[in-house]
C-alpha cells in the first residue's frame, strides 16, 4: 500500500484548481462573441479563434461537472453558461445535427460529418442543465441523444467515404462513447434506458473489440468481431483501449461486478505491458497488432491524454483490486508524465511530445487538446487518491 | 561549375536502373490478381495487399515513361500494362470517377472522394497510351480529363466537409496538378488546350498562392490570393512549394521565359532557407506561416519526396541559370539526403525519417508511398547531370 496517497490526492487537487483551472479562466473564454478559445500556446496566448465543437462542448462539460460535483463557484457556471449559449444559438442545423467547427462570431465552417460531435454535445448540454437547472439545456440534451441513435448506424451520413459491402467494419468509439454518454445522461434518460445500453456497449467493448488471447483492445473489427486484416483492422490505439477500460470499470463498480472489474484491470495492464517504448519510456500512441509500420506518421509520438487515462484507469484499478501490478504501473507512468507534459510556470499541461519526451508543439491547446482531459483526470486521480486515504486511514 | 556532375548522373542512373526500378519489379507485381502491392517493407515483404488508386496509377505512369523515355524494355511494358488493365477493369464507378482505394482483387473500397485520384489516372493512362499505342488507354486518359475539368469547382462532391460561404479557399494542389497533367497530356490533348491551361495555372500558383515579399508558397488562400489567417491559411508544405517550382521551369523553359525561371528559383532559395531544419539539418515536412504551432502533428519529419522533389528543383534550377545559391543548396540536400533515405541494401528509399534523420517507419511503400517520387526524381536529376556533362563537356 503506497504510503503518501494523501499527498497524492494534494497533488491532483492543487494542480487542477491552481494551475489547470485558472490557465483557461484567464485565457480561454470568449466573453466578447460567446465560447471559448482553445488554440492557446504555451503561455496562453490565443494563436488562433476558430471555435471546434468538441472542444467547445467539453469545456462546457468541465466547468458544469465542477460546478456540481466539486464546488458551487458562480464564476464556473458563468463560464460554462458562455459556451452552453454559443453552442445553442449557433451550433445546429436545421436537423439538429452539431456542425464540426465555427468561426469566432459562429459561424459554421465544417459540416455535421462527424457524431462525436453531437456526442460531446449531448454530455455538455446534460451536465450542464444539471448544474443550472435550466430546462431548455436539458431538452438539447435529449433532442441530441435521439438524434445520436437515429445517425448510429451511419454516422458519418453522406460523407461517409467508405464503399458500402466490400468490407464492413464496426468501431470501437461508437460503444465506448455510448456507454460513457449514456452514464452522463442517466438523470436524464431514466434507469431502463440505461441498462439497455449499458449492457449492450459493455458486451461489444469486451466482446468483439477485444483479442481474448492476447488481451489488447482493437480499433476495428469485421461485424462478427473479427480480425480484419487490412490497416484499419490491425490498428491499436493503446490510449484509447485503455480509457475504455477505465469505463468499463466505472460500469462494473455500479453493477457489482467482480468479474468485469478484474478483467478490465488485466487489459489496461497487458496494453501497457505492449504499448510501453522500452527505450525512451512513455505510451505509443498508435502501433499495428502485428508489428507492421502503422499508417499513422504520428505512431511513435508521447500525447497527454494517453498518460492521463492511464493514470485514470491504474488509480482505479489499484483502488478496486488493490493489485500491486495497477501500482507499479501507476507509478512508472506518473514518474514518466508529471515531469515532461506538467508545465507550473504558465499552467496547463502540454499536449505532443515526441518519442524522447520533448516538447513536439508549444501549444497548451489545439483543435483536439482543449479543457477536458486534464481537467477530468486530475479530478478523477484526486478523487480516487482521496478516498484511498479515508478508507485506509493513512 | 561543379567538376563531377558526370559521376553524380551516373549515379542517379544506377540507383534508379539498379536498385530502385529492380525493387518494384521483384517485389511489387501483382502477377496474379493485377496490379501492384505497394505496402512493401524494408527488404520487400508485402505487408498489406490493398491497392490504393494514386499509387497504381503512379506505378503504371513510371513503368511507361521508363519504357518511353528511358528504354524500349518489353518488361517494363508489360509491368505497366498489369496495372493498367487492372485499373480499366476495376478503377472506376458508373460515372468514370476513380476510387480511392481497391482490395486486392479489386473490389471497390473507399468512394471517389479524391480527384487527384482521377488526375493521377489520367497521367497513367496518358503516358501508358503513348507507350503502348493502346487507343483504348488514350480514351480513357480523354474521358477521365473531361472529368476532373467539370469536377475541378468541386472537386470532393458530395464528400466535402466545407460548409459553403463562410470562409472560401482555394488550394495550391489544383492548378499545381493540372499544369503538369497538361504538359503529361499535350500529346493527346493539343496544343491550344495546352496553352490555355497553362497560361491559367502559372498565373495562379506564381500570383495568387505566392507570398511577393517572402517568397514563400501558402497552399490555401482566399478567392482573391489573400492570406487568411486560419490554421489552412497560414499551411506552409515547403515541398510542394519546391515542386510547384520545378513545374514552373519546366513550362517556362518551354515557354523561353527566363524571367518565370529567375523567379522560380528565388522562391525554391526563399522556401529552403526557411524550412530548413538548421539543429538537425533536413526540410521540414509542414509550418506554420505565422511560427504558430502546425496541426500536423508529423510537421517536424523528414520525408523522402520533399527532399527528392528539392533535388529536382535544386539540379534544373542550377542547369538553368547556374546560380551558385543553386549549387550549394543541392549539395547540402544531397549530402543530407542520400545517407539517410537510401538504402542499397535491399534496395528503394525509406519514405519517413524523424527530425534527427532516425528512420521511423521501416517501410519502403506504404499508402502514400509507391513507385513514383523515387524513380522520377533519380530519372529527372540523372538527365540534368548528363546534359550539364554534355553541354559543359566535363
Amino acid at each position: 500500500m503506497p504510503a503518501h496517497v494523501e499527498q497524492l490526492a494534494m497533488q491532483y487537487r492543487e494542480t487542477l484548481l491552481e494551475d489547470v483551472i485558472p490557465f483557461w479562466e484567464r485565457h480561454s473564454v470568449d466573453w466578447e462573441q460567446g465560447g471559448y478559445w482553445t488554440c492557446l500556446d504555451r503561455d496562453g496566448r490565443v494563436y488562433d479563434t476558430d471555435k471546434f465543437v468538441w472542444l467547445q462542448a467539453r469545456q462546457v462539460w468541465t466547468f458544469s461537472m465542477l460546478y456540481t460535483r466539486c464546488e458551487k463557484r458562480e464564476e464556473w457556471l458563468r463560464i460554462a453558461r458562455n459556451g452552453a449559449d454559443f453552442l445553442a444559438t449557433h451550433g445546429r442545423n436545421g436537423h439538429g445535427d452539431w456542425y464540426f467547427s465555427l468561426d469566432r462570431q459562429g459561424h459554421p465552417l465544417i459540416q455535421p460529418y462527424n457524431v462525436f460531435s453531437d456526442c460531446f454535445a449531448a454530455m455538455a448540454f446534460s451536465q450542464y442543465g444539471l448544474a443550472s437547472g435550466d430546462e431548455q439545456a436539458c431538452e438539447i440534451a435529449r433532442q441530441t441523444y435521439e438524434r445520436i441513435l437515429c445517425r448510429r448506424d451511419n454516422p458519418k451520413g453522406q460523407w461517409n467515404k467508405v464503399y458500402p459491402g466490400t468490407r464492413p467494419l464496426r468501431t470501437l468509439a461508437v460503444p465506448m462513447i455510448l456507454a460513457n454518454l449514456s452514464l452522463e445522461m442517466e438523470w436524464l434518460l431514466g434507469q431502463a434506458q440505461l441498462e439497455q445500453t449499458v449492457a449492450e456497449t459493455v458486451k461489444e467493448v469486451m466482446g468483439a473489440f477485444l483479442d481474448p488471447e492476447r488481451l489488447l483492445m482493437y480499433e476495428n473489427v469485421s461485424p462478427d468481431g473479427d480480425h480484419v486484416d487490412c490497416f484499419e483492422g490491425r490498428l491499436l490505439n493503446p490510449g484509447h483501449g485503455i480509457e475504455a477500460m477505465w469505463f468499463m470499470m466505472d460500469i462494473a463498480q455500479r453493477l457489482g461486478d467482480q468479474a468485469l472489474i478484474g478483467r478490465a484491470v488485466d487489459v489496461v495492464i497487458s496494453i501497457l505491458e505492449y504499448a510501453w517504448d522500452c527505450d525512451y519510456g512513455g505510451i505509443f500512441y498508435f502501433l499495428d497488432g502485428e508489428g507492421n509500420p502503422p499508417l499513422q506518421l504520428e505512431w511513435d509520438q508521447k500525447l497527454w491524454w494517453v498518460h492521463l487515462e492511464s493514470l485514470v484507469a491504474l488509480a482505479m484499478g489499484y483502488a478496486l483490486t488493490g493489485r500491486q501490478e495497477c501500482w507499479s504501473w501507476y507509478e512508472r507512468v506518473h514518474d514518466y508524465a508529471w515531469p515532461r507534459f506538467s508545465y507550473p510556470v504558465h499552467g496547463e499541461w502540454y499536449g505532443y511530445l515526441n518519442r524522447r519526451g520533448e516538447v513536439l508543439l508549444s501549444l497548451k491547446g489545439g483543435k483536439w487538446k482543449g479543457c477536458f482531459h486534464v481537467p477530468r483526470a486530475l479530478f478523477l486521480c484526486w478523487k480516487q487518491f482521496e478516498a484511498l486515504g479515508e478508507t485506509t486511514g493513512v
